[in-house]
């Protein structure tokens, strides 16, 4: 494991057992690598419940209730897609704090809009009764495996900023 | 990467395209990692369907159908309940194959009947209308990253070793 991601997780941690707060997590081209960043630290199942590999479009439909035409319109890999993929997860955990992750990690499928590296990623909170979502569009460079790993160290590090930043107001 | 792995992931790759069938996975203790690893192949969404990391109870309950008895009756790390995951697995996505892990990656977590490195897994494949499930339990030794890591081989590994034999059939 990458010490990096390593101390993020452990920031994470602390601030979620801080807020009695539970993650789960949606993710469709790191394909389980931060779900797996998250339980790699020793006492994660206090504060991770569970996650999806929402791999296929189907997947994302049926087990997080992502709109078929939401994907049909703007693509599986879209900002829209990976917000209700966030939502989607708070609907189908018992977390209060959620992330998705929809990209392409290469070498194949990309497009001149849509190149290879280009990753949407979005944020869920359940706030009294109501789910805030936040998103983000990023492109990275490297190999399938560095984009991979880029975009789980983002996740990480923007829900930290948010999650400081929402402790400071 | 453990190129080990890398090596079993293209093995398993060729033979569930060969066969037309996909795979999809539900994780406890590995939280991930074996999906992460299938998934860090290359073209692997024309075989990896979806992924589930059923790390709390209500998530082996909910998302993939656990039935609580079972989990009360013998405990989240049990033969049975990884059948019951590797069944539930097939009954919530499109797959063929299904995959389950369950197990105590430590440091905490052990007992004197079920120490630290205890590791269930089971398999699924859904042949005419009908599931087929084996399960087998390990006991691995290192540390809590080792065991995952040793987890998603074997896992890989014997899957390997059954659609082979399933071949020659």
């Amino acid at each position: 494991m990458n010490s990096s991601i390593t101390s993020l997780t452990q920031q994470l941690a602390q601030i979620l057992l801080a807020k009695g707060f539970k993650i789960a997590s949606a993710e469709s081209c790191t394909g389980g690598l931060l779900a797996a960043h998250l339980t790699s630290l020793a006492g994660s199942s206090d504060w991770f419940e569970r996650g999806f590999v929402t791999y296929s479009n189907q997947a994302k439909e049926e087990s997080i209730g992502v709109p078929k035409e939401l994907i049909e319109r703007y693509g599986a890999v879209s900002e829209e897609v990976a917000r209700a993929m966030a939502e989607g997860v708070l609907n189908h955990s018992l977390a209060q704090v959620s992330v998705a992750i929809t990209g392409i990690a290469g070498p194949g499928g990309g497009s001149a809009n849509k190149p290879v590296g280009m990753v949407c990623f979005a944020w869920g909170m359940q706030v009294d009764d109501q789910i805030q979502t936040r998103s983000q569009t990023k492109q990275f460079s490297g190999d399938r495996q560095n984009i991979r790993e880029q975009a789980c160290v983002y996740a990480i590090e923007s829900l930290l900023e948010q999650l400081t930043a929402s402790e400071s107001r």
